[in-house]
């Protein structure tokens, strides 16, 4: 392998420096890449959130991809667990992967509870300043719990999920997220058009 | 989250599935995703082919994008060393990427050493037949050893760096890889040519 520095020339070799970059991909994908990260308890509906905005941006001829828990937990992240150790390394991952996803030309949404400032940080440190947009999916405990759509809520009541978000470990609150959306005053039309009204006001798309 | 058979309404939320998938984002792009798997020793050639290789397929208007040492082990794998489990966990993680950026219709190119036929086949069983496009770049050691474009051999043969393919550890032959290029018997333009014609016979691009 080269590395972008190498530039070495022999009888049949000529070292190719990059010359595809963000903006040339940007450029042809017409559009700005950007990483939306949304944040928040299980069943706020971050992956809702997500598959409906990616919905209206793809048809929009934006270029678009979901990391969620579908798609992480069993590929990349497969060999993770839920202790904070874990927790932490598949944050990072998720940081990384946006970030090539990013560099990719991509406009990548993650929907993952994220539950700790410091990782949401790592993440967000990644990448350039207005590159990373933190969503806060506000919801109560009370109505996530309520919805349950999984019964994972249920199953952490009973003991059977140890250090599960909100209920035996905790959820640490965005101080300052570019976006607080209250998932449980709103409905999903209504949050995904305040999403695409700070992207637009942004200029990002 | 809500995972993919999730439908569950309430007063204010109904939970989406994703509907925008892999050949929306090719029809979006006006062309096939792939995985072009560049194979081969230090210094065959692998990095400078793909970024060659990406250059021209930009030109084609292709979506695309190369993983590489540069891109990969200073981020997603910087947590991982060299030896036999590291290299296969850095693969794996590769591979599931490769298969992220697949789905989000992207032409991807990876730039590895990748010695082991068991972890190639670990990538490329993570996706469908057809999709994955592996390319040995074969040139001899020699070759390679004299090119040594970042002194790895020469601090390799000084026992510096334990565990270098072609000197400590073993580099795999693949067996049946969908292209060979002798990348020490043509030069940059050449090989390139030759992987285009492939794609083109293949209807890939």
């Amino acid at each position: 392998m080269s590395s972008n520095n190498d530039k070495i020339t022999n009888k049949h070799t000529v070292w190719h420096d990059p010359t595809v970059f963000r903006a040339d991909r940007e450029a042809l994908n017409k559009h700005k890449s950007a990483i939306v990260w949304f944040t928040g308890l299980s069943a706020a509906g971050k992956s809702t959130l997500a598959h409906a905005l990616e919905d209206k941006l793809h048809k929009r001829s934006i270029h678009t991809f979901v990391l969620d828990g579908d798609n992480i937990r069993q590929g990349l992240c497969k060999d993770l667990g839920f202790s904070d150790a874990d927790r932490e390394e598949n944050i990072r991952r998720i940081g990384e992967v946006s970030k090539l996803l990013l560099d990719a030309g991509v406009f990548v949404m993650t929907a993952f509870i994220s539950p700790f400032k410091k990782d949401r940080k790592i993440a967000r440190d990644l990448v350039t300043h207005g590159d990373f947009i933190e969503i806060y999916c506000k919801a109560s405990l009370e109505t996530c719990e309520k919805r349950d759509p999984k019964g994972l809520y249920k199953k952490a009541r009973a003991g059977e999920i140890p250090e599960f978000t909100g209920i035996s470990s905790p959820y640490e609150e965005p101080e300052s997220p570019e976006l607080v959306i209250e998932t449980d005053k709103k409905d999903v039309e209504q949050c995904v058009a305040q999403v695409i009204n700070y992207l637009e006001e942004k200029k990002i798309i």
